[in-house]
């Protein structure tokens, strides 16, 4: 049986999703989760990594499990009962074999926030990064519009992924502005190593007005890496659905 | 010199506001980074204390300062480069030498939050407390407005209490639903221990529709704590402001 399960998890104590040499990461604690309720060492797939510190709303993932005597919904109890706190399996389902949480998957939704403030807001400061209190959304907007579509992404790409090809296409960037914060809300049907940090990092150049539209189709075009923005922190970023 | 500071904190990793022989407290790391400020070892004034785990967004206190070349509105920004990330000053004046945060405060606004849902949440999990998806939100609201008004409020009173008298005035209690979240908002001129958090627990009582607006009648006539609902968690309580 094909197990599909949706995950939430606050990633600030975890080294990503995907099993490292180093640290505890999500992917292992829910391994370990299934093994408690099944007895099975199962190899769970993700529909991709999320960093260090990267928090998800609605990450997917699978696993093959023999054990059909368990009506498939009632694992996201089962396992949650062997989970930290700070993971929890939202829903589980049964679904066809074919069905691969990395392949199968057709859009992702990440959203980046930021909060405006001279001074470091304690309460917002776990899932948000503080900048300048001087954001100009329309511009920030505007340069958003530039991504959008099939592109090559190089730009974006962080130095050291492995991606094979850096052409990627971005359905959509939503940047939003409520009570003092600023969301960026980005789906697209794959993203490289870093890539909505840098276009997080990108857009608050442009929010600072240090970056007009024209310069960035000039960034796109030259796939130069330098004339981004930062990367902006993992903790204000979140993962909040992948489409099948 | 007489300094007035709002304080926002997240009080996961404390055992409240006070001083305790256990712990550490919100008021001692702002005393220490305040002597590292000034050299002088300060008694700072909260407007009330704050129970472990309960989180302010605008707590007030003072403190007498002899470093009249320091400019008032300076303190926060010099005290918060010796504070940890989870508590932060975001604002310092200098105010009369009567005005005394304790006891000129005439109105504190508390917000206690729930958030419905089956599954817990792992990014909701640290400022909300988990609830049954069934609340009747309009029999919480009926059954708030009971409380509203100058009442003894011994059945809020939790034991342990040194309070001299019972009696406080509720200005209101608002209670809203947004996306599955439920807010009450209550605002008083002065609370009893655990006081907001035993209200949650019996609006939590009015959602399940386990309690009628005439019984919450009796319970106020009563003064028994044992007819209200429980006290609800430290983690999802905060103080918003304290108005002078």
């Amino acid at each position: 049986m094909n197990i599909k399960l949706t995950v939430s998890y606050d990633g600030t104590n975890y080294c990503g999703w995907q099993v490292q040499p180093n640290g505890t990461s999500v992917q292992s604690v829910i391994e370990d989760a299934i093994f408690s309720v099944t007895g099975e060492m199962v190899s769970l797939t993700g529909s991709g990594r999320t960093d260090a510190g990267v928090h998800a709303e609605g990450q997917v993932a699978n696993f093959i499990t023999k054990k059909d005597n368990i009506p498939p919904e009632n694992f996201a109890f089962a396992i949650n009962a062997f989970l930290p706190e700070d993971v929890k399996i939202l829903s589980s389902q049964a679904v066809d074999e074919t069905f691969n949480a990395r392949k199968s998957a057709k859009r992702k939704t990440y959203c980046y926030t930021f909060y405006k403030s001279k001074i470091p807001q304690p309460l917002l400061e776990r899932y948000a990064f503080r900048i300048d209190e001087n954001f100009n959304l329309k511009n920030a907007q505007e340069v958003a519009s530039v991504f959008v579509g099939e592109h090559d992404f190089k730009c974006f790409n962080a130095s050291g992924s492995g991606a094979k090809t850096t052409v990627r296409t971005i359905y959509s960037i939503n940047v939003t502005e409520k009570d003092n914060q600023i969301k960026i809300y980005v789906t697209g049907n794959g993203f490289l190593y870093n890539m909505v940090r840098i276009i997080a990092g990108t857009l608050l150049k442009a929010g600072e007005e240090k970056l007009s539209t024209s310069q960035a189709q000039e960034i796109l075009a030259s796939g130069s890496r330098e004339l981004c923005g930062k990367t902006c922190p993992a903790k204000a970023l979140c993962l909040l659905k992948v489409e099948y």
